[in-house]
């Protein structure tokens, strides 16, 4: 947040969104000459020493940060955001005897993941029955998996809806053997993963990480290459990557990479994922616990066990006039994009690691005050 | 160019390059709250209001800088550079009647443009004995020209190899009613385009536009979505993005668009392309000048017909251990990122809009003492 002339600002985006304001002092300092460089980060090859030293150092930090072994994966910094790896992920995949994924569908963005698929492959909907709703996760007893599918895809956090899958996904429910592929865009970086269960993990930066233009992907190295379609475009094309200088085969987008890698390396300093977990479910719970204890004024649709602790979308009295009055007065109090998906309506808050917990304070404050002036 | 701590610093990397210092330096001032608004470009929701006026400012200073007719034509800031769209290109122009487009190729980046339509398509290789070498451009009555074809593509400036086509290009050459497809990368805003000439012109914005992570690509109406394949991939699919709210299907690169647009806007300030065009023109001939005038030592191996105002090949006495000295020395002055692509060797001064007429003088000085001192 920033003391504006007039208020302090606590930014509820769903992504891009809030940065800490030591990253963005950070940046700002090294703006004009990158540690005695005489050059901006903006102004360096993405082949100098320099540029390279940083893209490592992010790498670096982020494997440190996320727990993630030495070997076995590769990590990259791709463009195109997760949508370009929902058409990467078939064409790396379904070039060899198997032809289809399966998909869990549980909202908007793992809805958009199969339409991609769909494009080249006929995949495999495990919960077919979920479209439109996206309250809750199905009982598994629902979930029709296939053994025969090239890999099982599902989305850790739905950003639109809310939902979230609690801190394990059902592990033993993914057929042996299949690899286990996972969009974690907006939840990413804010709690461990059981790396050894993945494939595939591939996040958009502009929740948790850093800057819109980078899509960070941790991929397993015998994914890589072995089962690619020959008409993989280039910039879908995990191997072409790997294999070129530095993995980056074209010119990625460096300022994102530097920034997020500033991000990565304070969220080490403050106290790593145990730090950023513990205060995803302090934020979170402050919100939710207003919530249900104002429940006649205030709801979340989503089933409490799936509740996302990073998105949380509400109603006010399910009154749209009532709503677009909130979000006008939120504004004025310095609360900004509490606007819901257009998709869905309403007010959603999005509580990503850099949110403070005061801010989140300072929405429940708001939005007390509102219920007590709008009976 | 930044004073350092002990030297000034002139930067001719290729690609990301130098930018004005005027622009990173705005982009420094309002690093955490832009224009009052209380929270840092990187921090905006590409929905928001404030992110939309920084994109439309962008693309009107862009369309102004450019002279580009006011309809006809949709402006994209795309990701994933030029590379996405040689990909982007075929997937868009094949799906009618017409299955295959024809390709110049007049050095690495048409070549690596003609690869990717060839995973999908059957292209047509206008002056197929061009390969290897690429200095200069075959005479037209060796073009093998398609009237078939569904497009016409070439790259009118060869980074790699320093080939760029005259004030205009040979348009009288392309069938009636064939669209022209262009990858402008680098030498786009430094000189009038000829619009009605063309279907597409692209250009990763890295070497006279702004930083990495976007591809400004200028698309005629009538060919977004008539044409387009199937299965094109949602990141390459021009309609989509078209019919999406302010033409933004997924989140962009918005930092890298936000510089971008300082530049824009920063390069109409000093006066537009015919101040943009004329200084190309100063600076390249001081140096092709003075290689010319030390031919016995310094050589640039492009017919001077074709050779470029922005990237200039050089060899020293062509001497491999000469140019590892003359590059080091070179650095030691403050010149830095003078080595040739490593696909071509030798040496390589890239003289983008940023790039002041002092750092040209400051590397020709440099190249008269080298040569005095190493006879």
């Amino acid at each position: 947040m920033v003391e504006s002339a007039t208020k302090k600002i606590f930014n509820f985006s769903a992504g891009p969104c809030v940065l800490p304001q030591e990253v963005l002092k950070q940046a700002q300092a090294e703006m004009l000459d990158w540690r005695g460089s005489g050059v901006s980060v903006m102004e360096m090859s993405h082949r100098s020493k320099e540029f390279i030293e940083i893209a490592e150092t992010a790498e670096r930090d982020f494997r440190e940060l996320m727990d993630l072994p030495k070997t076995g994966y590769q990590v990259f910094f791709f463009q195109g955001g997760a949508s370009m790896q929902f058409s990467a992920i078939p064409y790396n995949l379904l070039g060899g005897e198997k032809k289809f994924g399966q998909y869990l569908t549980t909202g908007a963005w793992s809805e958009s993941a199969i339409k991609e698929a769909k494009k080249i492959s006929s995949p495999v909907e495990i919960w077919p029955t979920s479209g439109g709703k996206f309250n809750t996760v199905a009982p598994s007893a629902d979930w029709q998996i296939s053994k025969e599918a090239a890999y099982f895809h599902y989305c850790d956090n739905e950003t639109i809806h809310g939902v979230e899958f609690p801190q394990e996904f059902p592990f033993d429910l993914v057929p042996e053997g299949q690899p286990l592929i996972c969009d974690m865009s907006s939840n990413f970086c804010s709690r461990p993963v059981s790396w050894d269960k993945y494939g595939v993990v591939y996040a958009g930066a502009q929740k948790n990480v850093g800057p819109a233009g980078v899509c960070i992907s941790v991929i397993r190295d015998d994914l890589i290459g072995t089962h690619m379609r020959k008409d993989t475009p280039l910039l879908f094309d995990w191997k072409q990557f790997r294999d070129a200088p530095t993995k980056m085969h074209n010119t990625p987008a460096c300022y994102p990479i530097y920034v997020a890698g500033l991000n990565l390396a304070y969220m080490k300093r403050i106290g790593g994922l145990p730090h950023l977990e513990a205060e995803a479910k302090r934020k979170s719970s402050l919100l939710y616990d207003f919530i249900d204890a104002s429940s006649e004024y205030y709801s979340n649709p989503v089933d409490v066990k799936y509740r996302s602790r990073m998105n949380i979308p509400f109603r006010v009295k399910k009154d749209d006039k009532l709503e677009a009055k909130f979000l006008k007065e939120a504004q004025e109090h310095g609360l900004i994009e509490l606007k819901g998906h257009r998709s869905v309506g309403g007010c959603r808050a999005s509580i990503y690691n850099a949110m403070p917990y005061e801010g989140v304070e300072a929405l429940v404050n708001f939005m007390k005050k509102f219920r007590d002036e709008n009976q």
